[in-house]
């Protein structure tokens, strides 16, 4: 059985919004928690100015939050691994950080998306790599706006791991006064929620760049949401996990919200943007832009009807103008709603 | 079996905003809809100027829709007859105008609110006045904000009756180019959803008076909608309407727009003003104010657990404040997310 004592170090890899805020988390819990950062400045930045210039300016970080752009000093004596990067490089870096990962350590991952190709869940890529059991791979997810969570709002999320006592010691290990983690142990209904969550915030995105209200983008999160339901319950989620935090409720802060990079990567399609003029005009990443053609590939492969990931994934890719999609949403035939 | 013709007249009480916004869809729909309005000098602005100016000034209505002070003359010919009067007066209303109401009209109620006292619903107060059985009896709702359904947004929403063959009707009576109506059969499961989400927008209100960001208000939909089902599904609703338009979606819509009554009512209490107050400062109406001790009783009288209604009722009487509600929501203790 996989144990982990209430507190010690902790690497988080790397110091994106995501991970720099969840650092801030694992500290006021009473952790030692080391950030590496890809680029060496952005590391000396941070142990210098005590904030992450590029991602939090003006944020104070903890100081038992300390960086680095050495995996084997991140690495070295932690007993929990948070993985927080771009989702379609996860295989790759993970790849390289792996034999620095002390033996039994627990792996947390903070990603929201679906590797292309393989049509993998993070956690899958994490037991593939580093040969990890169910019992040492988990995941937080919830409404968690990465900078409402530095300015320390309150806030729920889920800790999911198979293993319920391993959720509960990573509850232990991540509860503060503003933020509150539950446990589960639905790993795959909060994998599929968060990264669904992305695809159907574009297509928020979209309706608010074209001008629609709060009707149209309710509608859409609501069908957004029945259709993370249909394939996750397919392939064996909770349907609670979905009706839950990782799933309506990161569903519905990323959709409210101005700061969510998928709603205004949406956005910007409504607007007339192409995929690639948004590329060229932001560095952050829209995890749904890249996951909409996997989370399709899914649903086509399990054999679930997934309008929403059809028409965002051809907005995306230019097959289809925002309007048009909108366009063919509307016609839809109407019917019974449960049919 | 009840029947109703694929067209015809539709008299609709009284002209509030929903009220009129919806003789708009009926209209565009092809019936020809008589307003009643309260006040005789609204009925006659209506007439003369095209629009409603006490609540959506600058939308023009219409020409199949008019307005009218006089009861028998809406009523006479209608076959469908609409209800979106205060919930807590309908029964009174509906005492003195069903004498007037042609034999076998069916009743659609637009009103999302549980009767003080007596703990009815809606529905369930028009068959008490009326004598209607559940066939002449539906219920429409969903994420319908009244200015957006005015401006012709596309919309999606419920028709439910629990005879499918009615709904069918009235789905075709009320299905335009804009306004998508979806069937269902579960009378109770809209009305507890539509009913629920505005003491849900009026906590949601009290996070954002208080400056909360998207987070805490994404926890409390969440929360809020997990509430909303417990109570719906122990009396016999079907979960699926709440994950629908008329739970989720309505909830959404209400929660996230500046233009709902319930969430700025909320607002208000955040910011500290008392429910005197906020009465004294305007006249709108926010149901959730009133019902929410009656979904707080009949909550209890079911045995079901309901932490928002019971914050929410004591923060709208006066006995807690908003900041006092929200410290108590942090404070709970953290466990499995399903328990």
């Amino acid at each position: 059985m996989t144990t982990i004592p209430t507190h010690g170090k902790v690497a988080v890899f790397s110091a994106g919004s995501w991970g720099t805020a969840f650092s801030m988390v694992l500290a006021d819990a009473g952790n030692e928690v080391v950030l590496w950062a890809r680029r060496p400045e952005v590391a000396e930045a941070i142990n210098e100015q005590r904030e992450n210039p590029d991602y939090l300016p003006g944020i104070e970080l903890p100081p038992t939050v300390s960086a680095t752009h050495d995996v084997e000093k991140a690495l070295h004596g932690a007993d929990v691994v948070v993985l927080a990067t771009p989702s379609q490089s996860l295989r790759e870096n993970l790849t390289t950080w792996a034999p620095h990962v002390e033996p039994g350590a627990v792996f947390v991952s903070l990603m929201k998306g679906v590797e292309l190709g393989t049509l993998d869940r993070m956690s899958e890529v994490i037991g593939q790599v580093t040969g990890a059991g169910p019992d040492r791979i988990a995941v937080v997810s919830g409404p968690n706006l990465a900078k409402e969570i530095a300015r320390r709002e309150p806030a729920a999320s889920v800790v999911a791991c198979e293993d319920e006592d391993v959720a509960r010691m990573l509850q232990r290990r991540c509860h503060t006064a503003a933020f509150r983690p539950y446990t589960s142990v639905d790993v795959l209904g909060c994998e599929l929620g968060g990264a669904y969550k992305n695809v159907v915030a574009l297509s928020v995105g979209m309706a608010v760049g074209l001008g629609f209200g709060d009707n149209t983008t309710a509608s859409l999160i609501t069908r957004g949401l029945a259709e993370t339901a249909r394939l996750a319950m397919k392939l064996g989620a909770n349907p609670l996990t979905l009706m839950g935090l990782a799933g309506l409720g990161d569903l519905v802060a990323t959709c409210s919200s101005p700061l969510s990079r998928n709603r205004t990567f949406g956005e910007r399609l409504g607007q007339g943007m192409s995929t690639e003029e948004i590329y060229a005009s932001t560095r952050q990443v829209a995890e749904g832009a890249k996951s909409c053609s996997s989370l399709l590939a899914l649903a086509e492969r399990t054999g679930v009807d997934a309008p929403i990931a059809e028409h965002v994934d051809a907005v995306v890719a230019g097959r289809m103008t925002a309007q048009q999609m909108m366009e063919s949403f509307i016609a839809r035939d109407t019917k019974a709603e449960t049919d």
